[in-house]
């Protein structure tokens, strides 16, 4: 039979996953003597088990409870529910991780008007017990029933208006007494029942409300965020009270062992006198800074400082502590891992290996690479965030805060900047030609889209900050409108503020904090890559993008997408005049247009990347991408190419597709017109001989993308090595480069043995390959996805994080079966998705040589990268 | 050193892949004693070399063709070029497989002034050597050089003008002196030089040409039809040359051993005297039956028919031979196994197995599964099809002959039928609306869309033909017009003919002849099932085709696409409403009256299929699919949903989506709209309920579609067995109902192991997997497949025949896996591939359980997967 249910001292800090973090930090402090109040954990099985049992608690596990009730009854040698000597308890709830938006905590239960009569008889103090009691029912009314909690908030408030004090602490035990009447009252009517006067029915009921609260939506979102697993469950702690609020020389308060905002070694935290855990964070009274304590009771100060320095060596880490002095004595309620900023993190990790505590690999494993987006962009000021109204809430799609006045088209930000504006861009999506705009605005946001929609990835790839799919938003970019969803309309040039970290959107202005890096961050990320295996690349298109990548530690272009050159209002007039060509020799005119813009594009790139490899992803997108939507835009580029306009708009329409994602683009246009290949060609091996003819060294990869076929990856090869050959011999020179290709069908990942025979390097392309692995579109996918995580088929995006399970399937397939043909081939990623660290630590499993990402996910691919692989040398 | 050239007495019938078809059979009857001019064959290697060699004969090959020279001059008692007793020869290609398209024949080669004078004098017969020597001059300027023939051909007309007679036999020796001296003239003004005076030259010309034919538009197109692989190559016979036309007692023929019409047993031929064997077939005189020959020449005649039936019984098939009688001496110059039309074949394949010539196998396989098409459907009348003005040509959807009034509405189909008119149905593509009046059309003919267009699916479905995705004209659906590539404009009620088993389009009325099944038909389809593994099942949505499939042999329903029952009038309103609901009680609400209905359905279908299983797949294609498009329908649809105009509009927007194909649909719907998966469950149980207490057995199988995830499969099963659960318990009965899945998207595939845990059965998806596994999608790719075909990066359209070295390899890992779960697993095919000859034999090899098809395809997939099966037992 399983065991549901352990004491305190029958635990360890490693039975984390049964016990949660609180009960086996509770238990490693018991074991290791530190004064904890005795108790027992419900294990996280047990709230699997009640789920399992259709949200029931078993007789079995109930048995297991009130047998610990009974030893803890014997070690405390008090009894639940008896008057004269009566046992009171705290519940709360521990996960493995935590988690905010599971049940609070509930103190004093084990309170009954009967054991709250004769416990104020025994301690003779009445005030006390009767705060306990307010407290209590309060709490179980609002944890546990899920009632209104300001309804009681208010009683007490009338009662101190009545008395015409500020303070609960000024309230008397009558008042006190009168307020417990007023609440259970209060209660009976809420509930239909009287307040439970049984200890055990107070005692399940709240082991169920911490159950249920498991499955609440904000656990829910949070653990989504946080990509916790349902399957995780949550823990109970049942412990003995100690009492903060039993007089002046007790208290309660929490303080970490290093300062959580700087790292600095410094005990830092507050505490309250004669209060109870709530009124810490409640902040009615403002707690003291934990220095005073030293002041107010100095043994108790001395003692705790030692505990909290004993606790930071056998944890190796900072702190967290909650503490509580009952009559001058100290007891520790609770130890974990400190929360801390990004850069407190990096601070605390190099001062720990330096002190000796932790070694290197530990070091690096402290820092979550996803942190690391706090030093590289703008966050909100903390204290105006408070303030800060949320209106809506999309997809943190890039991270970072913005603030703006907002513009609905990209023209309109331009403007505005040039005028010296904040600005947000405002879409319904962008497309191509708001890329300009968007690079002038704070921040994007866009109703529709999700994490890998243009926006997204245009905006990761600038830093700008960006929030995606905010559906709950109506925009009317011709009236230059956005209405939230309680009818609140905002005009173009009113003040937005967006968190493209958290997906928040806020309807004022909020001012913003430049990031900053501080020589920590040298040192962190210097002594990560020594533990590194995998490459990791940079997706840049412009010298800046690169230049960018370069500062943060970026290895080489892992993907230049040629098409993102294309958009600039000279270029797309000419890719519109190529595109529309009737005949190829209209076509070859316009791409020589293009061709003398994309070599000194090339050239640029080169000069920057200074002999890192380059790979040049050759045009991708379907051509209707870059064709005029609207009738006015058709008529004027009709004019400008003496076409007629119906004759155009017959050629527009020709391009459209009823399945985009899948129709005629990647290498498919270079077998339909080679003579783009032909021209990419040369302006990619034009513009290494140039910049080689300077006297930098050049290594351009070219990869072709949308391969299915050996056969077509011959065909377009072909052109690319001709081409190539030709140049070269022309100018008489060599130029070393490669030609690979994109595995981003599942049928080239089934078949690259044969590609293999031809690419030199493949690059996994996971958006696409994700989208034809499932069968749906990211464009699409955002509006029933949702679903998928409500009903627990799905637990992550897989457009964010690699679905290991299928793709990655198809991934090593095609990793074992490309390197059977060409060992010694480069294989990497250049995916959204290798930004995102587990899917990183993926792919350096699988064996990837290297990963490419926007800029501004370099350092974060390069901690997970470190991280992953120092972890699967552990695990060897 | 490779042998590449061989005498016809070195070789045999079986050597066809190295000599081709002409050349093995030419070499088969020269060593069986049968009187055949001697000869050589230069083989199809060579003619891969000569690619291989950048379009060159090389040396070696050239000295191998002129030592066979040699020993032919040795054989022959002649010499090459000696004017007094020279060896004149033909040329002729030979591939593997008979092939129009390919170099014609060039007779009469090695004629020069110098020989043609000495050979005049030799055979006192100036007239037949001049006029061997103008045959000879233009077939080479025509076949060699691709002048035009024309020319020539006036040259010959003006001087029978001038002479005032009929027939070339009427002309002189004189007159052909005359019109050989002209055409060698007309030859060097073509040509800038004279017309070549070394017989070697002449020769090597000639086979060059031959190789160069192989890869000439017309031969491309005819082996991708006909699924010919280019690397075949064809081979190139030289043979002594015999001469028809030496005088009255000289003639050539062709002959069938049976009427290749009819299949009966008896010779069927024609001949000409004082012909070569071009006359035949150009028809300027007329030729004569076969049967004249008994009286003009009866030695001839009984040597030639005792030839036939020894040839007949020697290749145990029968044979369409050609012959020249040379001064009454008679011989064979090619057979080969006679092409006929289907009901012949059926008769032939039965009638030499109650012969005793061949085995049942050898039966089975003798019939062509797509030759059964002609069986099925209407064919146009073969006279009147001789006068059809091609005037487009589009994709053999759906196989048979329409001719038709042409309307460009379903609407106005509907009504044109109404008052009697046979109709076309012209779209730019069909939607489903288009249903009905595709129904009553006689045929389908669309400018947009592939092979598993809707138009191509449905018009399968219903045995209607069908010619899609005819780009080259330009339909105005508006202004009702429809405009040729040169301009012709047909208009509304104008005659036009379509055939959709060859994918032309006539710009006239042809009349048509309808299809006829005789007892051949039955008898042969039941020998061949004795040796069939596979099941065939049809996709079936109505009555009417289960009923018609059931007379095709259909051994149940492997697809029931329930969406296909919600296009008619009354019913898409119960859609639009159920869909554009925006809560789920409204949504409800529709969905009851839809229950109604489609309870209805599946009773009619259980009763027709009387016991035979009926998979049933659930909702499957994208909401929007059944809105309605236009904002007058729009307007339509919301008065009568009392919703305003805007309101309806922004719903219908708002499902909208980029990649439709990879949207919302499938069992996605089921997840978001649990509510539809369970009316449907309601509506398979309580119609079989209805039924099995009618005293009729049911089956159902309920299939959920486009399961990518286990959990996914698990949720939406769950809801169908909960359902179905309520239903039986209500009911007290039980079903014996199964849960399946489809299996087409690459990560059901992948993880097929998995979703086998849950699935009773599945049914390969190949139109959908072939998309996602390419990345193309159908209604897209044929607008850059041909591309592919034209530089030969595919053979083949991967949505005709499925794909078996990507998709295949996918479908062979899904298989392995699904069944090492659940060995007794059921697994099938419903894709269109599935009525494919070669896909079902593909099918048949991989160990599928069944492949379902549409109605008219049953007799094609039954005798696929005989002869599949025949063929497996062969090579093991």
């Amino acid at each position: 039979m399983a065991k549901y249910v352990y004491l305190f001292r029958e635990g360890n800090k490693d039975m984390r996953n049964l016990l949660g973090g609180k009960g086996a930090n509770l238990a490693e402090m018991t074991n290791i003597g530190l004064p904890v109040p005795s108790g027992f954990t419900v294990t996280t099985e047990a709230c699997n088990q009640y789920y399992a049992d259709g949200k029931q608690i078993s007789e079995e596990i109930q048995n297991q409870i009130f047998e610990k009730v009974s030893e803890l009854e014997t070690m405390a040698g008090k009894e639940f529910g008896n008057p004269t000597n009566p046992l009171l308890v705290s519940v709360r709830s521990g996960a493995r991780a935590s988690m905010p938006g599971m049940m609070d905590t509930i103190l004093n239960l084990g309170l009954t008007d009967e054991v709250a009569e004769g416990f104020a008889q025994k301690t003779g103090n009445r005030r006390f017990v009767y705060d306990s009691y307010r407290r209590f029912i309060s709490m179980f009314a609002d944890v546990v029933k899920g009632f209104d909690k300001n309804k009681f908030e208010r009683i007490l408030e009338t009662q101190k208006e009545k008395k015409n004090v500020k303070f609960d602490t000024d309230l008397t035990d009558e008042d006190l007494y009168e307020v417990t009447q007023e609440f259970k009252k209060l209660y009976e009517q809420l509930d239909g029942n009287p307040f439970p006067q049984d200890p055990k029915v107070q005692l399940l009921e709240a082991v169920l409300a911490v159950f249920r609260s498991w499955d609440n939506e904000r656990a829910k979102v949070y653990r989504k965020m946080n990509e916790i697993p349902d399957s995780w469950g949550t823990a109970v702690n049942v412990q003995e009270m100690v009492y903060g609020n039993s007089g002046e020389t007790s208290g309660t308060g929490v303080a970490f062992t290093r300062n959580p905002a700087t790292g600095e070694k410094k005990l830092y935290g507050e505490y309250l006198i004669n209060a109870q855990g709530e009124d810490v964070v409640a902040g009615i009274r403002t707690p003291q800074s934990i220095e005073t304590l030293k002041e107010v009771m100095p043994d108790v100060y001395q003692q705790f400082a030692s505990i909290a320095q004993s606790l930071e060596k056998h944890y190796k880490d900072m702190q967290d502590m909650e503490f509580t002095i009952e009559n001058g004595k100290l007891f520790m309620l609770q130890t974990r891992n400190g929360k801390r900023t990004a850069s407190a993190g990096l601070k605390v990790a190099l001062d720990l290996l330096n002190e000796g505590m932790i070694t290197e690999e530990e070091a690096v494993l402290r820092v979550s690479p996803n942190d690391l987006d706090q030093l590289l962009h703008p966050t909100f000021d903390v204290v105006a965030l408070k303030n800060g109204k949320v209106i809506a809430q999309g997809l943190a799609a890039s991270p970072g805060a913005g603030t703006g006045k907002i513009y609905f088209h990209a023209k309109d930000v331009m403007d505005a900047s040039a005028r010296g504006e904040e600005t947000l861009l405002v879409r319904l999506e962008t497309s191509p030609e708001d890329i300009s705009g968007m690079a002038k605005s704070k921040g994007i946001l866009t109703v529709r889209g999700g994490m890998t929609s243009h926006a997204a990835v245009v905006a990761r790839g600038m830093g700008r900050c960006c929030v995606c799919g905010c559906s709950s938003l109506v925009v009317d970019e011709e009236k230059k409108t956005l209405t939230t969803s309680d009818g609140t309309v905002y005009h173009e040039g009113d003040y937005l503020s967006i968190d493209g970290s958290t997906g928040m959107v806020y309807g004022e202005k909020i001012p913003t904090v430049e990031a900053s890096i501080s020589g920590d961050f040298e040192t962190f990320m210097n002594m990560a890559d020594q533990y590194r295996k995998l490459k990791v690349k940079v997706n840049a298109d412009t010298p800046a993008d690169a230049m960018q990548a370069m500062k943060f530690g970026a290895q080489g272009i892992g993907l230049c997408r040629t098409e993102h050159m294309f958009f600039s209002e000279e270029r797309i007039f000419q890719v519109r005049r190529m595109i529309t060509a009737e005949t190829k020799e209209k076509r070859i005119e316009a791409l020589n247009e293009l061709l003398e813009m994309q070599r000194a594009d090339f050239v640029e790139l080169f000069r920057t990347m200074k002999g890192l490899p380059v790979t040049i992803r050759y045009l991708d997108p379907p051509l209707h991408e870059f064709l005029p939507h609207t009738n006015e835009e058709i008529k004027v580029l009709a004019s400008s190419l003496n076409m007629t306009f119906e004759a155009l708009k017959e050629r527009v329409d020709s391009l459209k597709e009823f399945n985009p994602m899948m129709g005629h683009r990647g290498c498919r246009l270079d077998v339909t017109y080679p003579e783009i290949a032909v021209m990419q060609t040369r302006a990619v091996l034009e513009a290494a001989i140039l910049v080689i003819r300077e006297g930098i060294e050049v290594k351009p990869q070219i990869m072709i993308p949308l391969i299915t076929d050996l056969t077509e990856l011959e065909y377009v090869k072909g052109l690319v090595t001709e081409t190539a050959e030709q140049v070269l011999t022309v100018n008489q020179i060599k130029v070393d480069y490669q030609i690979g290709t994109m595995i981003e069908t599942p049928r080239a990942c089934m078949l690259a043995d044969e590609l293999a025979k031809e690419a030199e390097f493949f690059s996994f392309g996971t958006n696409d390959l994700t989208q034809l692995t499932f069968g749906f579109s990211r464009d699409d996918a955002s509006k029933f996805l949702n679903d998928y995580y409500e009903k627990k088929i799905f637990e992550n995006d897989p457009f964010a994080k690699i679905d290991q399970h299928g793709v990655g399937l198809l991934m090593e397939y095609a990793i074992k079966s490309g390197r059977k043909t060409r060992p010694e081939i480069e294989l990497g990623i250049c995916g959204e998705h290798a930004g995102e660290p587990s899917s990183v630590a993926f792919c350096d499993l699988i064996g990837l040589d290297y990963v490419s990402c926007s800029p501004y996910r370099v350092p974060v691919a390069r901690l997970a990268a470190a991280q992953a692989s120092i972890r699967e040398k552990a695990n060897k």
